[in-house]
């Protein structure tokens, strides 16, 4: 069950002037379930998107590109679940972008206008035709506070729906950042993979909007990991529509760049944090944070490293402070000249080792009170240098192995 | 249960000559168990080891890697399970020494000329009393046809003992190469570790036996994993006693070299599978062959991608032949400029994708009946180069859950 997360309040998802959102029913994997969404973009909108680096990417992604690089201003989005469109060839490329066609037929665009995505089964090939004839539908149904309905639309094996919002004033005039995401592992390259858009109506040029989206995901989405898969799918979309009249944020030399920025990695990281909560089989979520470290980078690999071992996670499973298993994880992330003596180790506020070993003040009932609840913190001191880096993630339960074990049957 | 493995035939274990083992029970986790192993060695013979890489390595390797580099020639082995003597600072460096300097005394030896070895709970101070106090019994012991009971003795999680053996015929004299591991899975930091001693009485000059180590482990020791974790206590021993006469192999010009080296090799991949069909939880035994690589270093990594995979190895378990997870798998396995078009993967014999997505001729009932199989040949071919590797990995059942979330109750 998903950990300390519950659906969000529609109410609380603030629309995004310049943005309307259209659900439909195709069919594809089950009749009458919500799984297609339409997201249409006013005029000159600004778009970016960062993509899966899996070399077997979905035909989807390799249109996105295209069409990212393109000249046409991006002006929809149509995504589907059920089918991911991955590991289709040449006629998976085809099948995108007859989806793309037909939406701009329906919207009077060009197709390299439209960016399109897709999640679920993989190596199957796309039922183009049931997402055309439902693309009416989702057009009729185009309004902007149809957030909460669009995060519902494209789960697949999450629990819970995903959307956060945040307000925004910038030099006195309010903005909007709102955003959906789906995902139940960081991965999952046959099923369901990640997905996120946002948008805000605030307007910023294309390079600014750019930066904030690449440090957004590198504070959020690339600090998380349910099983360690790299997923053929996951992309992340970030959208300025510009619809609320405002002089446009050029660059990090305006003063308001870093409050848009600051609004759009919270809304990021509560997404991020939702898909962790949401993992496969999780009944705990897990912050781990290694600091001292010389570069981010090194705190990231010890950070990874602790998350996603097998053995640490059956141990968090099991409410178990089995310490060992993270210290041998820390020794074996791959810093070459790391001086373990030096390390110290939290669970929670508990020091529980430090000088290569068990420090002298733990006791075992300390550990085991942090581990027993539903939300853990791990803090690693590296002790050779001031940076800092934190990684979120869930436990490794019987779940796990069932919900995957027995995915296509 | 373990995939396709029974306990060793004593009969089959050949004794080496120059070579003695002692057995006894130390009471270090549970009384009366068989903990405690000595082995004695003639003198010049020749050893050599390779270790952890984890920074966290224990106690007992840190005094191997001293004694080794010594001057004085190495004589005798101790071996403990229940205790891995890892994580436990200064304190634990003297508890390994101490035991080294106990068995000295005993054998009228130098402590330089032991190797400790310890295997089982870390971060829990050695219990160095218990080990003393049962060497006497383990040297009265001391015998060449003890090798069975000796892989016996080392067992932790273990469900069966492994040992292998093999005749070779070098220039008309025959001898023996003879070894025991333990282990049930790559890495079990917190309580199995891998363990594994050979021996032969061929005579072997350091150099040699050191190369001949090297091949041998990454042939076999270095293509296994279970969960990916890498342990603090690993150690492989290759020892050769020279006790039965005939001149010394100096190098791998001679041409008994690779005779020899043959022979370890095999003893050597029979431990290491024996390792991974004995792996916890396992039910299904799998070899990843990647082929067609520029090198070896890459075919391993996209073989390491597949093996470690949680979601490829609980569709193993399910008997599912779920390609997308395999593909997906040497899609993210680090090769930047991998053409996926040009991939062609294979399930036992049936070609399963190809050209970036399933072959056309794949029939789903085909991959089933391959997985349904408890030992399952997964091979890519990656159209690149003409490298090879193999590795070898057990599946991910819900027994491997329940074995390490309920381990230490």
């Amino acid at each position: 069950m998903p950990v300390n997360l519950s659906a969000p309040d529609p109410a609380s998802l603030l629309p995004v002037p310049g943005v309307a959102l259209g659900i439909a029913s195709a069919g594809i994997k089950k009749p009458g379930r919500k799984d297609v969404l339409v997201m249409t973009l006013a005029p000159d909108s600004e778009v970016v998107g960062v993509f899966t680096q899996n070399r077997f990417c979905a035909a989807p992604v390799t249109v996105c590109k295209e069409h990212l690089h393109g000249e046409a201003g991006i002006r929809a989005l149509v995504v589907n679940t059920g089918n991911a469109n991955a590991g289709t060839g040449q006629e998976g490329l085809a099948r995108a972008r007859r989806t793309c066609a037909s939406l701009a037929g329906h919207l009077s665009l060009k197709a390299e206008q439209i960016l399109p995505f897709s999640t679920g089964v993989i190596l199957e090939p796309l039922p183009v035709e049931k997402i055309e004839a439902a693309l009416p539908a989702a057009v009729a149904d185009l309004k902007p506070a149809n957030w909460a309905m669009a995060a519902e639309a494209i789960m697949t094996t999450d629990i819970v729906a995903k959307a956060a919002s945040r307000k925004v004033a910038l030099n006195g005039v309010e903005f909007a950042v709102t955003g959906i995401a789906k995902g139940s592992g960081m991965i999952h390259p046959n099923m369901a993979t990640m997905l996120s858009f946002l948008a805000t109506d605030a307007p910023v040029s294309c390079e600014a909007l750019e930066a904030m989206l690449r440090h957004a995901v590198n504070k959020s989405f690339n600090c998380i990991t349910v099983d360690g898969d790299t997923s053929t799918n996951d992309s992340c979309i970030l959208i300025a529509t510009g619809a609320t009249a405002a002089p446009v944020i050029m660059d990090d030399g305006d003063p308001r760049f870093t409050s848009l920025q600051s609004a759009v990695t919270e809304v990021m990281v509560q997404l991020a944090q939702a898909i962790v909560r949401d993992g496969e089989g999780a009944t705990k979520f897990m912050e781990v944070r290694v600091e001292g470290g010389k570069d981010e980078a090194e705190c990231k690999q010890v950070a990874y490293a602790i998350a996603r071992s097998p053995l640490v996670k059956t141990a968090f499973f099991a409410s178990d402070p089995n310490l060992g298993r993270i210290l041998a994880a820390v020794g074996y992330a791959g810093i070459a000249d790391l001086d373990v003596d030096r390390i110290r180790l939290w669970l929670g506020n508990v020091l529980v080792a430090e000088k290569g070993g068990r420090a002298a003040s733990y006791q075992e009932a300390e550990g085991a009170r942090v581990m027993a609840a539903p939300e853990i913190a791990v803090r690693v001191d590296l002790a050779r240098g001031d940076t800092v880096a934190t990684v979120w993630t869930c436990d490794f339960s019987y779940d796990y192995v069932k919900i995957n074990a027995e995915y296509r049957t």
